[in-house]
């Protein structure tokens, strides 16, 4: 059992993992070291692809220290050689005598970790928090488990559903606050995913942008994706320097995520247009909705979703987990359910 | 200048007047009588057409102690001979001393109260919370000032803006309580319209039922209206004896709307279908949008609203007053405000 003390050690290894807003395609992880007695001894995080697992980063700042300590870890240390050296190792040739950890690594690659440190006569406890350390990582824990990237759609519409009128102009629909929320999202994604025809009509630059609407450094952007057949021209913003590209020539939303997970992408952000939704909500490939409706009203346009339903059993019901105002604007985000025609035996 | 006494019988007033949840055709109005010593005398409540009129009731109660009275009114005295005598001759004869009414008579064919007590030599004062006994008869107060009834489009659509699959079902998108909550707001509406493709489809009862799906009486059921050029069969719901029904054989709103006043209506209740509600939406002639937004998803099937917008400069912003969830379902409530083309020079 976990004393108070290590339970407070997982808390501070989370809220640690927590405020690097991105690791990708690496998971959030958080370290802490702790003495015998139960003083801290050092704090590890993990900060992205290339850089030190969270447990080398802990063990590097308590050198000696580390002997006889206890490492409280939020994911089960790695026991895979890939950039780094597997995290079990690490901490058992630094000497530590138990190691705590929250959720089970999901990576069938990388799990074995416990069992190397057991094996090494490590005390290890895992399961600690564990729905809290695995809510730090929902998208990528998805992902290593399904075997496809998580896909979070977002769409801007009227509240009769429209997000284009029917001459295609569409800006803007939503409010400059609903924007930057969008901006803050995108940011936490491995990928912003475009069809074609939303590229073509729009010219959308597909980039993370602050305040000022200046773009995040090249590192730190999200693969942009153009998904489609036809041809973009080059002076097309989706090819500045500001991000990285990749154009996929297919319409086939499981080559889409193959192509993707290929890429190392954990979780794609899907901003539409309407058909390439509607391709993956089709094939029930959507695992997230976010939708911002304007308190407003067009009459005729473009749907916001181009999908295939002939009746009412395939209307498919949104379990709502937030629904809020964004500036004048609502927001919903909510997880898509089956239809009456999948449940049917 | 109002005393506290007569600020806290108008309160009364208007409290008493907003208990009937039905008057019309005509508005909603309470009446307190003052004894000089500020005393109650008695109360007063208009019922409705071809019941007293709120005066008259407290006159009645009062008998004898209404000589040297204040008379406190939500709204200003009529002075017009309708089904009864005018108020403001029943109030001199009664000798009242004083007169406090909140909200001026904007019906010309009734005006001219206050004017009529001050040339009996009686003190009139007017524009007492004024503005709290006009929320009580807002769409009546439209309907006389603007010569038509005041329209409230309600539409129940999925997230996706859509009110029925392609195959034309729609039964149920949006929850039991959302249907609980439409039947509270047609009891206090004068008529429930209808297209004629809306009756064709679903063959709608257009009543106002209890919790039990039972239909008031007949006397307190709304008028129903089916407007379109097509014939309706005779055993279609909407010609059940459980409420009076008028046909409307025009596409034309401003046709609509004058066959309505005819009919003393000031509150018209627009159920659809998108067609309907496209005509008196491209017409501005809509004046409040309720909307019942299920959270789910259809992919295609019918908008709830078949209008004429081009581009971007036809989104009619919404002027949110109210928005909630009711069960499962998101209701926002709002007024239309004028497009981005109509605000042009
Ligand atoms: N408000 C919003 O949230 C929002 C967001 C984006 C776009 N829009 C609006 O949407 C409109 C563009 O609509 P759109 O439908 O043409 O855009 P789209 O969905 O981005 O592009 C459609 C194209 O995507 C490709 N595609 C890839 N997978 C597909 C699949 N499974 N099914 C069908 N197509 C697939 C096809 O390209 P190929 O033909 O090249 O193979 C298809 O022609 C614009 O007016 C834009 O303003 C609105
Ligand atoms: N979810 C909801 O809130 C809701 C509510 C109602 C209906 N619905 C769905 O809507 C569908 C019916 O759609 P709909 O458009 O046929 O229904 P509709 O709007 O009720 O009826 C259309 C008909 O209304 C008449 N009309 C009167 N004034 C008009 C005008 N200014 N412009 C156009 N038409 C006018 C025309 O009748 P004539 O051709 O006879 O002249 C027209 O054919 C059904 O599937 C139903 O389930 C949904």
């Amino acid at each position: 059992m976990a004393t108070e003390t290590e339970l407070r050690a997982m808390r501070r290894a989370i809220d640690v993992a927590r405020s690097v807003p991105r690791t990708l395609p690496n998971p959030r992880v958080g370290c802490v070291l702790l003495a015998p007695d139960g003083a801290e001894i050092a704090v590890g995080v993990h900060r992205g692809a290339g850089t030190p697992h969270a447990e080398a980063d802990a063990l590097a700042r308590a050198g000696d220290q580390a002997r006889g300590a206890t490492a409280v870890v939020t994911l089960e240390p790695c026991n895979h050689t890939g950039r780094t050296e597997p995290c079990a190792s690490a901490l058992i040739a630094a000497g530590v005598a138990r190691v705590i950890h929250a959720q089970t690594d999901p990576n069938p690659k990388a799990a074995g970790g416990a069992a190397a440190l057991q094996a090494a006569g490590i005390n290890v406890e895992s399961g600690v928090l564990a729905d809290e350390a695995t809510a730090l990582n929902v998208e990528w824990t998805f992902s290593i488990t399904h075997g496809r990237p998580f896909v979070t759609w977002k769409y801007a519409a009227t509240l009769d559903g429209l997000s284009a009128a029917p001459d295609g102009s569409s800006k803007w629909i939503t409010s400059a606050e609903a924007r930057r929320d969008v901006q803050a999202f995108r940011a936490e994604s491995d990928a912003i995913m475009a069809g074609t025809g939303a590229v073509l009509a729009d010219d959308p630059r597909l980039t993370v942008r602050d305040e000022d609407d200046l773009p995040l450094p090249y590192e730190q952007q999200p693969l942009r994706v153009v998904v489609g057949e036809t041809q973009i021209p080059q002076y097309y913003r989706v090819f500045d320097r500001v991000a990285p590209t990749l154009l996929i020539q297919s319409r086939d939303p499981d080559t889409v995520l193959a192509k993707l997970t290929e890429n190392e992408i954990h979780h794609v952000w899907l901003e539409g247009g309407p058909r390439l939704a509607g391709g993956f909500w089709n094939a029930g490939l959507i695992d997230r909705v976010i939708g911002y409706i304007a308190p407003s009203m067009l009459g005729s346009g473009r749907a916001a979703l181009e999908g295939e339903a002939t009746t009412l059993a395939d209307l498919r019901p949104i379990d709502v987990q937030d629904l809020r105002t964004v500036g004048p604007d609502i927001r919903i985000i909510g997880t898509p359910g089956r239809c009456a025609r999948e449940e049917m035996p």
